[in-house]
């Protein structure tokens, strides 16, 4: 049984995010997407309220599974028995970034491979930052961010 | 049960796919190495050798199989029953293209997904090409290509 | 006046050609597609046919007119007095050739400039190398050439 | 008639942002080059500072305006009848970055294209935290903002 | 006599940086680690605790010497009679932004040239940000600093 | 001493060529130009050409030299004792191939260390192949290649 991890920081997860969530969940056992909760950045939406949320757009998805984690991604997969990290990719910076952490996570626990998944071209131009950067501006968010979750990204950052 | 190809020329096969092959059949039900027998430009090696390089260097892998095909990826893969494509990536040159590839892949073929996986840092140099450039001017091939059919493809090339 | 040129190999035109044509179309008073006919690489259709399948797909676009030209496109430009020129762009590797052809033919016709359009994100997969290979290879080719010229295609490459 | 938009910090404006205000303004009918207020980052210089900065270098620009804009590019290009953006091009970073916002400024205003051109080539290291980081440090800024406004830059700047 | 620069911020330095060091002292007559006092970011570790760090990691280098500077780097080359500034290229986005200084250092000082040498392969990953990172979360830092200077970057990091 | 090899086809030499080679000349004792004489494609100017134009553009720079070599570019530095390949570097797509060389020619001699340099931002657009195209259709050849050569240039190509 191969269980994947898809990390990040899902603040707030996007239609780009579910995407690879979709795909995934199709080829390993069992995925588990994890909330990084102790980024640098300090995120607008809070650990419980991206799961939450997480919760909402994944729940037809039997093989998906919320979860949180701080500290090191490799040993955070170590701990919950995954031999596979899945990150998305959007473009070539994306890719450079991914690609030396892979280097990292595979040092640190060198049971791990990282497997890369391109983002679908309609969401190509789609990230977190981006989403918030919309909705602050009080501009429209569909095709961008799952339905189910718009008026809850509006309520909390539309000016 | 998930069923991942490898597709390539394997002209030959050096120690950079080889280390793809051994990461990924760890992951996958079944690994396909598939030796593309279309491509445009001359191959050095024929279609049985090339197989018969990559029978030799993965006859420990039990759930690795060497197959070869001309045509579509795309339609092979529907061919074949796989859900996975799996690519090396070394560069960002190499993901561009890879990139687009992914993109038709999936058009011609909904039911499959390319997973990438970037190459050991110490494969990084490597390429089929320059291990034949080697070749022929003489230089070592130690550490590029397993050494089990270093001297097959020596016999081949070295002026 | 401001009269724009989009040159190019065209060999075939796709989708990807067409959207560039219709949304330059829109912002210049002309725009000359301009079929380049001494590119070095041997093209599978003859200027004519190509210019040929141009009118097809542009007849309904008053402004748009299709030519053909030999040799320096700075020279085309200033025969034909245009002051732009129009390259779209998909990808990173696209952007650095593109950007060293536009610091030339800017040196070569002081009076011209070169505007890069990025490719919709539907059509970032395509190529008109792609296409013949699919179209080769009998893969469907809908989505990635106008209709109207998919069977002159398949009757010319389909082996 | 086309009316462009060029929007950007021009914190402060340098030779490179004058170089593409001149060119733009040479095909568009009208061309706007539009400060933006409500930059996450905190600029050097007020919006009226880095406005009138533009004014002064401009003025014998007939068709060029200086606006500002606070809120979403794409509906500031709705409200004053642009169908052209404009910005500049450098590096392979600024065009990841460039090709995401062109694609989400055409998805939120589907009537506005944006249009790249390169950067001269003796102007490819300038940017505007180059030329605020050598002014505070004392290095001389000839050649990389236009003569008029150096001294207001020293005056505010220099330690 | 060719003195040779290898400016950063060294915050702190690790194996990838020892190794650039390392290399470089055996080209030039006399190599100069500078460590930036200046810089934006507010750094970890003092400038007095970054050069205790150099000193210790490169005592038995006879041509190397440990100093640090503030101000334009430009500046400090000419102050020091340096011909040659020396930068490590881990990947294509370092490219860039390297590229871009060394035009804006040859323009302030004539008289030095930039040269890149790429890292080796097993010090790709590696970053001081990465290893303050590791450090922080407890993460074993064994090949990417100096053992030497191991348990002073864990004590001062680790929680 | 420190022996430096810039090799390369130089099929013609161009003036980005010829800023290298100035400006390496300054930093080390000794530099080799070394014409490449086994290369692939089919060069248009013969070995003994490409020297002769080497020969004529630095003939007032003493401690260069013109030499030519087939086989390993790393078996040529050890037998002329060079401890420094010098390489330019004009955008990101060089880079990547250039790397990959720098990594296997460290390889196979492990006493040589590659260093790059930039192109100067007026050569960025120069080619070889550039150089030839230009010509062979008749264009301007001034601020490409040395002036001593153009003659002989046209006279092999123009049509």
């Amino acid at each position: 049984m191969i269980t994947a991890v898809y990390p990040g920081s899902f603040d707030p997860c996007t239609n780009g995010h579910l995407d690879i969530i979709i795909r995934s969940s199709k080829i390993f056992d069992k995925l588990i997407v994890a909330v990084l909760s102790n980024s640098g950045k300090t995120p607008v939406f809070s650990v419980d309220e991206r799961m939450e949320f997480l919760r909402i757009v994944t729940k037809k998805l039997p093989n998906v599974e919320i979860d949180s984690f701080s500290g090191l991604l490799a040993e955070y997969t170590k701990a919950c028995g995954a031999s596979v990290i899945i990150k998305g990719l959007r473009a070539v910076s994306d890719f450079e970034y991914e690609f030396q952490m892979s280097l990292i996570n595979t040092k640190l626990n060198p049971k791990v491979e990282t497997l890369f998944m391109t983002a679908s071209t309609h969401n190509m131009y789609l990230s977190s930052s981006l989403v918030k950067e919309i909705a602050v501006l009080g501009g429209a968010l569909d095709g961008m961010v799952p339905e189910e979750i718009q008026s809850s990204i509006y309520d909390k950052l539309r000016r």
